[in-house]
């Protein structure tokens, strides 16, 4: 576990260090993985709470972790194989993740854990899947 | 002084509550005040320090605070005219400039302050005029 598998991928972001306060790149047009641009929302999830599973079969999705702590976790279901990954600002990177692929993600930060989704298409209901976590087996901590 | 000037558009967002952790509207691409995506980034300010002035001659921003509270002023410098607005959480809007307007922000909240701007060009730092906060007479607290 913890290799790239298809469907995701992982891009490093920059800080840049400014004595009023720090800018934090998110996401250029020219970027891999950027494909066009439906929706930015932010989403929060509190400590040890998962959020998933959802699969979309439309929309790209592109992480970014701002605030606090969180883990990914990415399961293509027709090789049968997990990938996971903590994104912070310590770990400041975004992943990009296709259409297809089953996501959950946990709080993993004491306070709170956000992220930024930058999708490739606005927000629809009929576009993605859910599944109950114990739906898929991955032992969640 | 409050007023919206010309160039300047406000617009409601949406926070909405989730048991595992909120959800926060950004920007739509249906969205009044979005023309094209280029770039997403965050920018944070310390408590008290100012940034600006900075008038984009191409970039559209749409700009939005998560995290902490900041005081943006918009100067509108053929009609001399000036517009304030502070954003937060508890005040989640966007807030939208077009090219033309000169803007400066402030960090207010005694923590983390933080914007995310949806720009509607990448970073280029040829598009955009600088001019130090004393050349344009606001009285910044």
């Amino acid at each position: 576990m913890g290799n790239i598998i298809e469907g995701i991928s992982i891009h490093d972001l920059r800080i840049i260090p400014h004595p009023q306060g720090d800018i934090m790149h998110g996401i250029k047009s020219s970027d891999v993985g950027y494909s066009s641009f439906g929706e930015a929302y932010f989403s929060s999830v509190h400590h040890g709470e998962v959020k998933g599973w959802k699969m979309h079969t439309k929309m790209r999705l592109n992480l970014i972790v701002p605030i606090g702590e969180i883990k990914f976790v990415a399961y293509h279901e027709p090789k049968d194989t997990f990938f996971e990954i903590i994104l912070s600002r310590s770990n400041y990177k975004r992943l990009s993740v296709e259409p297809g692929i089953w996501l959950a993600f946990q709080g993993v930060g004491q306070n709170e854990n956000m992220l930024l989704n930058i999708a490739s298409i606005p927000h629809d209901p009929t576009e993605a899947e859910s599944k109950p976590l114990e739906a898929i087996n991955y032992q969640w901590q």
